[in-house]
């Protein structure tokens, strides 16, 4: 059985940072995501010990968030690269890299653009009705107790 | 001087994971915007320990991503709100929520729905380009070096 960091709680976001909050693990998979995938240049650029990341790196596989291949044989090193269920956790990526620049602005701007390939428009995360396709403010989200809460709602309100 | 959790890192991912990236930080702000203010409630309701609450909760109003206010005084009893800061990350926690439903499905459905509010279609993230106003894939993402990264970019590709 895995090991449940938040063993009480029927939640995706829980669920979610059991496999990705630990300290280091989305700076890790932002690296990969950003085209760093050998385990030497990893270290380099996050300036983490190998043990840590070897850990870190252990846990996201078993995860299925990335993959290792073998890249040099004698010895033997290692890349990673993200899986499709990876490659899904770039709008959660993106939703703390805005945050970031909106509110710890550097002084000289976005350390990082996300642009729209041929575009070259800046690219936004935006709440969006799956039915009446408009764009929806957060103000106007109702966070309802779902199927898979089975009638345990311990919040009073909608959000 | 802040501490700094990720000293070498020029970047606002890793900034904000400085604010909100701790064990349970992002659980309590959920509750918090799903109407779970006060103290004794989020004690409960997160099954934590009072001491590593009351922890997070001042890290958090340090930040300016919650503010306290009591509403009761003797004993004197504090509840909690997001500020427009705080409230700005429901795109991360929606983001988390969306990729636990879709990776770590409960057997039942997903515990929670985010319904955009009198239409009641189901809220999803979307990459948006500023420019051309389209939706935009991942994969048509270009991660590029921005004016705030002072001409040290250690990655070798956009993502």
């Amino acid at each position: 059985m895995l090991h449940s960091d938040y063993p009480e709680q029927t939640c995706s976001i829980a669920r979610s940072l059991e496999a990705v909050g630990e300290r280091w693990t989305l700076l890790i998979l932002r690296d990969v995501l950003l085209g760093t995938t050998r385990f030497d240049d990893l270290v380099e650029s996050l300036g983490i010990t190998r043990t840590v990341l070897a850990r870190r790196l252990d846990h996201l596989v078993e995860e299925g968030v990335l993959e290792r291949r073998p890249y040099q044989q004698r010895p033997e090193r290692f890349a990673y690269t993200a899986t499709p269920k990876g490659r899904a956790l770039g709008g959660v990526l993106t939703a703390l890299m805005h945050w970031g620049d909106a509110y710890y602005p550097a002084s000289d701007g976005p350390p990082r653009l996300m642009l729209h390939r041929g575009c070259g428009g800046a690219v936004r995360q935006q709440l969006t009705c799956t039915v009446c396709a408009e764009r929806v403010d957060g103000a106007d989200v109702d966070a309802v107790p779902g199927p898979g809460l089975g009638g345990r709602d311990l919040h009073r309100t909608g959000v």
